[in-house]
């Protein structure tokens, strides 16, 4: 048995609270570097981008080489065969569309009372840095996911920067993405002097007023330094998937399910929740034969995983399963159950929701439409993912004609009286002294 | 002469910076007394306050004193004038009728390809801390523009703490406004004891998942020291004014105007950019006027701000006024021109915009409708202000018929591939199996 069946209400509380929890990334331990690397990249700029290049990824470059070529991205699509290709356009394509849909009017404005107009423009961010990671895969779909919200929320230049494979070469799918995406530059550096580059900018890399994107955990320690430095969207920590099912679902998806998010490290989570006692063992029974199917990498990853953070639990009720959703939160919730747009109401707290029976995560992951970089660790009771109101800035305005403010004055120096703001009230009161 | 004209073209760069870079709140030195307050509170809970409210505030309350009783708010009705009460009604339903505005659709969904919709719903975060300050002077004004649009957001437990006056009591304008604003539980502890109590929960005072508001050094620190434990609003730092003015402008306007950022402390900042030297040199005379219209206390600051962050600079046209506004990037931008309404449209950066010679940005302050929690310190190059959207959550969700699996499996596949995730393809595949 990869994963052990809890009945929720004999539960006790230190498995409770483990399964609760879940992993942290820890950084402690790095920060003293990173914060080395961040301080020299900022005085020395790009020659600190290749001696770190060299001395974490024991990779060479010159300065020359640190901004990928037009010719690179040209002929990456000759590395690549001609579906993966298409498939990124398709999937790109459904990212656009949902992130379009995401932006509000560009401007609006109301009648607050006679004479006073008041309203809100969106304003793009001018510059925005997307982190692409490397390491245990290569993210044409983590291109997608950043550069196309800010693209589409009309931020006028989104650079990329990403770690190079061990021959120096940028993985030719990300790439094609960037180009797909519409990136305007990409750079091969990765990890924390990546970051620090994008906060300062150096001789070859802009210094942009915003940074998103998934990394490890020198991207998370470089954000974490950096915090007050340049803004820097929610940073996604190990990968969470919570299935909440009746008596509909099919247990072989479930297991299947179980498994997605738990391949992608040692620390991720998958979790059960039905009230079914026959699904919950049937799909204990299966997990292994996914599991099984999985090259040695991603089994090890997932065996890991489901030991630590993996778990069926066996409610009373839909209802109940619900409740425990709430409460745990998940980055990626599966409401696999008759009807799922009606207990879609009762969730609160949930990074995205999957419905129904031909839904699993992943697809989210790829390309469906909406982001994959979504609220990990509880997050999701305060947050969601990350969309393309996360590019622009929503600027008010106001414009009182003179009888307008007339009408609103008494009111507003009386309240400036009242919390001791001589200044303010003169300021109004002003516009009425000749009459 | 308080405040110097500068020509842009001819300052030196010593002056440019310091008018650029203003001041920061400086929280270092009480980093090490905040951290023992927020243990203590996290630990012993009232007991803790009661202790902290004594200590730093010098005013004794008990445990069942912390939150303000329901007779203390009807009593507060009659401690302050029907003109008052009537102004705070008045303009909160202003600041209500434009954050509703702000608020987009609860739900939507779209078709993005045949057999996949896709959407987002609107989630209330379930409790929020708006935190209302005391000290330099009360502010009814605060409680709208925090409490307001977390309960049009639907947030279901809006809480507020703010300090006491000497004698122990809650202002009666901050408790007539909470009332007015329906806040749900008022408690009078001040300081960075409050934001710990909210951060973590007391026996009185409920754990929160988002804290907003402005305050002193003390709340900055705790905020910083918070951070990641707790969501935390942006916080604005001192306050700024900047106006853009063509030939259209009164200089008695502009002269009043510069004043009103630079009286909420002595770090604020006031300044007049204009190509018309007249109205330059005219609004330079008259600041003193209305400088000494003001009291000791207010004047002391306005005196001292704009000595530090104050200027008058000149430029060669409007164009050039405006790009200096971008380069600023100011909490309050006052455009007092011919045509406001288009010169809007060239300005990138500013936390809030006030149109027209009958918009002194003092009307925004106090209930024009737009929130007055704005970016400070040239964080309206990356954000806006507070708004209802702070207070919910985006949720995405998708829903695939197996047909609309069909139509994009070999797309989502093939690039689980790419990347190397197996178990995400094959939660896919697995819908298929038993075709």
């Amino acid at each position: 048995m990869y994963i052990p069946v809890y009945k929720l209400k004999d539960m006790v509380q230190q498995d409770y609270e483990r399964i609760m929890k879940r992993s942290e990334i820890e950084t402690t331990d790095i920060l003293p570097i990173v914060e080395k690397v961040i301080n020299d990249v900022k005085t020395r700029g790009d020659e600190a981008l290749v001696e770190y290049t060299k001395d974490f990824e024991d990779i060479v470059i010159t300065k020359d080489m640190v901004q990928v070529t037009a010719q690179e991205i040209k002929d990456a699509y000759n590395k690549v065969d001609e579906e993966t290709i298409q498939a990124i356009r398709t999937l790109a394509d459904n990212v656009k569309k949902f992130h379009a849909a995401q932006l509000p009017r560009k401007m609006w404005s109301m009648e607050i009372s006679p004479g006073l107009v008041a309203g809100q423009v969106l304003i793009p961010l001018d510059k925005v840095g997307c982190y692409v990671p490397g390491g245990r895969g290569w993210f044409p779909s983590a291109v997608m996911m950043s550069v196309l919200p800010a693209k589409v929320a009309g931020v006028s230049q989104v650079v990329v920067c990403t770690p190079s494979a061990p021959d120096g070469s940028v993985p030719a799918g990300t790439l094609i993405a960037c180009d797909i995406c519409g990136a305007d530059a990409v750079y091969r550096i990765g990890g924390s002097q990546a970051i620090a580059a994008m906060a300062y900018g150096t001789q070859t890399i802009p210094k942009v007023d915003k940074i998103v994107g998934p990394g490890s955990k020198w991207v998370l320690a470089a954000f974490k330094l950096l915090y007050g430095e340049v803004e820097i969207g929610t940073h996604a920590g190990p990968g969470e998937g919570l299935i909440v099912a009746d008596e509909t679902a099919d247990p072989e998806f479930a297991a299947a399910d179980i498994c997605i998010q738990a391949e992608h490290g040692l620390d991720s989570a998958g979790v059960l929740v039905t009230h079914i006692p026959e699904l919950a063992y049937e799909a204990q029974k299966r997990i292994g034969r996914h599991i099984e199917r999985l090259n040695d990498y991603r089994k090890n990853f997932v065996v890991e995983s489901l030991r630590k953070y993996g778990a069926i639990i066996l409610t009373d009720s839909l209802e109940e399963s619900l409740a425990y959703a709430n409460e745990y939160a998940v980055e990626h919730l599966e409401i696999m159950t008759k009807d799922p747009f009606h207990d879609m109401q009762k969730i609160k707290n949930a990074g995205g929701i999957y419905l129904g029976h031909y839904t699993p995560l992943s697809t989210g992951c790829f390309g469906s439409g909406p982001n994959h970089v979504l609220p990990t660790g509880r997050k999701a009771t305060v947050s969601g993912g990350l969309k393309t109101l996360d590019f622009v800035k929503d600027v008010s305005f106001e414009y009182f004609s003179k009888e307008g403010l007339g009408n609103l004055k008494d009111a507003m120096v009386k309240l400036a009286d009242y919390e001791g703001f001589p200044a303010h009230g003169n300021a109004i009161l002003e516009r009425f002294a000749k009459d």
